[in-house]
C-alpha cells in the first residue's frame, strides 16, 4: 500500500464489509457512493452543495479533462482538488472506458461517426470499422478522435498515468481496455490479456513517476474478462498478483443483473481482502445491495445525477406505492397540483422547501433550478442510503436492511448465489 | 394607497430618494433592483440562494405563468409566494410587454412567425402584418399566439388583472400597450391613449375584485408615450391622475441613453411624490445611476441574470482596468490559467471559492454550475451596488458615489439634464 493510504476493515457480515479508506484528503467511510464529476464538477453542484448532501468523494474523468481544459492546465492550477475547490478525496479513471464508449457506440451504430486517417485494416473489437472508426487499438495503446473537435488523440498506459499524475486525484486507475457484451470470448480474452500487460506498464509508470504537490496517489488495477467466467477468474488472479493499492472491477458485467452478480461472485474471492474494491459504473439501488453483499466497497455511476436532471427522483416509495427502480418521474401530470413534498422523509433542499407541483413546473419551465434541486435530492438519497448500509453493517443487520429496502423476495434473489452464466444465450 | 402598503421617503438628494416600500411580504429598501424570475424562479436560484445574494424582491411574468403552469394552478397552490417558496415581495407584469415582444420581433423580421386565424385587415402598430402576425390589437384587448404551442390566447385589462389576482404578487401592473422606437408619433399616440383607457379599466377590474388569500395587492399604472416628449408628458399626467398605488415607466425610452434620461426628466416631475416609481426593463449600471438621480425607486431587468448565464460577470473594474459596461467575459482565453478570484472585492460563492481559470473552464465544459455561480455573482453585485446607493443617499453623497463608480466625466453627463430629443433623427 502506498504511504499515506490505509484501508481498515472494521466489520464484516458475510462477504459484505464496513471499512475506512484513509487518503491524503481524508477518510472515506465505506461502502460509499462516489458522485461523478466528469469535467471537474458534479453537474450543478458547488463544493458546498456536495458537502451538504454528505458526499464523501467525487469521480472525475481523465479523458474529458485531458481534452478540456488539459491536464497540464489542471496541474499548473495546483491539481484537481485546488482547481475544483474540493478538499475531499477524488478518483479519476484511466480514459479506457471513454475509449470503449466511442468504439462500442460505433459498433452498435449509435453515436458519432469519425474518420480515422491513414490505412487501418479491419480488425475485431472496439472500433472494428476500418477507416470509419473513431478508435484504433494496438498493443501499445489506443488512438482515437476527440468527441469535442475530432482531433487525433492517443492514450497509452504511460500517458494515462502521466495525465492522472498531473490531475492529482487521490485514487487513480490503471489503463485498461473495456469490452462490450457483444464481443466474443476470443476477443474478450485478447483484450483482457492486453489489459494485464497494460496493468503492468501502468504500475511501472506509476512507480517511476512522482506524485504532484508531494501528495501521494493510490493506483487501482482493473479486472476485466467480460461475462466469461473463466476469463474473469484469470483476470482477477492476474490483477490481484500485482502490487496495486486497490482493485476495480470494470468492463462488461454481462447481459443481465444475474450475470453481474455471478461475475462479482467469481471475481471478489480472488481479490486481496486487505485492499479497497471499486465497482465501476454501477449505481442502481438493488445492484448496490447485491454488490455490497459480495464485498464491494465503493461505487461510481452517472445514473443518480443524470436521472436527477431528467426528473427521475430517487425515493424508496411514493405514497406507499413500491417503486421497483426506486425513482419517480416528477414530470408526470399527476403531480401538477400536488402540494406535498416530493419525499416527506428526505431532508434535502428540494423536499423541505418545495411541493411536487412546483418541482414538476420547474422541470418543464426552468431546467437550471430543476436540475440543481434534483441533483441535491438524488445525491442526498444516495448518501443517506450508503450511510444506512454502513450503520447496518456496524450492527450486523445488513441482510435485514436489504430486506427492508428490497422486500423479502427480491432481497433473497439478490443476496443468494447467482446461477452460472449460460454462455449459449446469444 | 391600498391598505397594507406604505411608501415612506426617508431622504432626498436632488430628485434621488431613499425610501421604504412596505408590502404584506416585508419592506423593500429602495432604490432596489428586482431580479427577474420569469417562470416563478430566478433561473438556477433557490429561495435560499436569493436570500444569500441579498435579493429583496423578485419579478415574475404573468404572460409566461398564465401559459405555464397556468394562473389557476398557481392560485390553487396558494399563490406565487407559496408556489415558489419565496416569502418576500413579488412583482408581476401585466403581459403587455410580452405581447409587444411578439409583435415587435415580427415587425423587425426577427423571431418567430405565427399564422393568425381568420381575416384581419392590415393595420399600423404591433403585429401590423395582416394574417401573418402573432399579435392583433383592438380596443378591447390583444389576441396573440402562445410562444409554447401556438395556441390562440387573449389578454384584456380585465383578464390581466384577474390573472394577477390569481398569481397573488404584492405589486401588480396595469395592462398596457408597449410601442417600439420604430413606431411613428401618430401610432404611439394612439397606443398611449388606448393604454390610458386600459389603465382605467385595469383599476376598475382591480377595485371590483378581491385579493387572494386576504393579502392585499398594490396596482401600478404604466406611463407610455415612447420617446415623444409631448406624449410622455400627457401620459404621465393621465396615469398620475388615476388612483394607482405606484407608477411604472414602460415602453420605448428612445433610441439613445440620452433619450432615456430625457424621457425620465419629463416624466418623473409629473408623478406623485408619495408613490413608488418602477422603471421597467432597465438594469445596466450607468442607467441605474441616471434613473436614481431622476427619482426612480425600483428596477427590474433580465440583463444581470441573462449575462451571468453567458459568462458576462459584473464588476467595477478588472485588475485596475476600467470596464465601461461593468462586466467581463469570463470565457476569454486570457483567464485560462488565471489563479486569482474573479473579483477579489466580492463576497459571493464564486469569488470566495473559485479561480478565474476554473470559472472559465465551467463556462466551457459545465454550464449548469457555471450559470448558477455566475448568477450568484451578478445578483450579489447588483444588490451590493444598490445597497451602496442607499447608503450614499442616507449620507447625502449620492453624486459622489456616482463619480466614484462612473468617473467624473461620465457621471456629469449622466447626472446633468439631457438634451431635448431630436425627433428629426430617423
Amino acid at each position: 500500500m502506498t504511504d499515506g493510504f490505509e484501508f481498515r476493515v472494521e466489520q464484516k457480515e458475510g462477504d459484505a464489509r464496513r471499512a475506512a479508506w484513509a487518503t491524503p484528503h481524508g477518510v472515506v467511510a465505506t461502502p460509499a457512493f462516489v458522485a461523478v464529476g466528469t469535467s471537474a464538477a458534479v453537474k450543478s453542484m458547488t463544493p458546498g452543495d456536495l458537502s451538504t448532501v454528505g458526499q464523501q468523494a467525487v469521480f472525475a474523468n481523465t479523458y474529458h479533462l485531458a481534452l478540456r481544459p488539459g491536464a497540464d492546465l489542471v496541474a499548473q492550477m495546483g491539481g484537481l482538488h485546488r482547481f475544483m475547490a474540493w478538499d475531499k478525496p477524488i478518483f479519476t479513471d484511466s480514459g479506457g472506458y471513454q475509449v470503449f464508449s466511442l468504439g462500442a457506440s460505433i459498433e452498435q451504430n449509435v453515436g458519432k461517426i469519425g474518420v480515422f486517417p491513414g490505412d487501418s485494416p479491419p480488425h475485431r473489437g472496439p472500433g472494428a470499422n476500418g477507416d470509419r472508426s473513431m478508435v484504433r487499438i494496438d498493443e501499445d495503446g489506443v488512438s482515437f478522435r476527440s468527441h469535442l473537435d475530432g482531433s487525433a488523440e492517443r492514450l497509452t498506459p504511460e500517458r494515462s498515468i502521466a495525465l492522472q499524475r498531473q490531475l492529482g486525484a487521490d485514487c487513480i486507475l490503471a489503463f485498461d481496455e473495456c469490452t462490450s457484451p457483444l464481443h466474443d470470448e476470443a476477443y474478450t480474452r485478447e483484450a483482457a490479456e492486453r489489459t494485464h500487460r497494460w496493468a503492468r506498464r501502468s504500475l511501472d509508470a506509476f512507480h517511476s513517476s512522482s506524485p504532484p504537490n508531494g501528495l501521494p496517489q493510490a493506483l487501482y488495477g482493473i479486472v476485466q474478462g467480460g461475462w466469461f467466467e473463466g476469463l474473469r477468474m484469470e483476470s482477477a488472479d492476474a490483477i490481484a498478483a500485482m502490487e496495486f493499492d486497490g482493485m476495480a472491477i470494470g468492463g462488461s458485467l454481462g447481459r443481465t443483473k444475474a450475470d453481474m452478480r455471478r461475475v462479482l461472485e467469481i471475481t471478489m474471492p480472488a481479490l486481496p481482502e486487505a485492499l479497497p474494491r471499486h465497482l465501476l459504473g454501477i449505481g442502481e439501488v438493488p445492484d448496490i445491495f447485491a454488490a455490497v453483499a459480495r464485498g464491494v466497497d465503493t461505487f461510481d455511476c452517472v445514473a443518480p445525477t443524470r436521472n436527477a436532471r431528467n426528473a427521475g427522483l430517487l425515493m424508496r416509495s411514493l405514497d406507499g406505492e413500491a417503486l421497483p427502480k426506486f425513482r419517480s418521474n416528477l414530470r408526470n401530470a399527476r403531480f401538477a397540483r400536488d402540494e406535498r413534498p416530493v419525499d416527506a422523509t428526505c431532508p434535502c433542499t428540494l423536499c423541505t422547501n418545495h411541493t411536487r407541483a412546483y418541482v414538476r413546473h420547474l422541470f418543464k419551465a426552468e431546467p437550471l433550478l430543476a436540475c440543481r434541486l434534483g441533483t441535491l435530492h438524488n445525491l442526498t438519497f444516495m448518501n443517506r442510503m450508503m450511510s444506512d448500509v454502513r450503520a447496518a453493517l456496524a450492527e450486523g443487520r445488513f441482510e435485514q436492511l436489504a430486506i427492508e429496502w428490497l422486500g423479502q423476495r427480491e432481497a433473497e434473489i439478490l443476496l443468494q448465489p447467482a446461477p452460472r452464466i449460460d454462455a449459449s444465450i446469444p
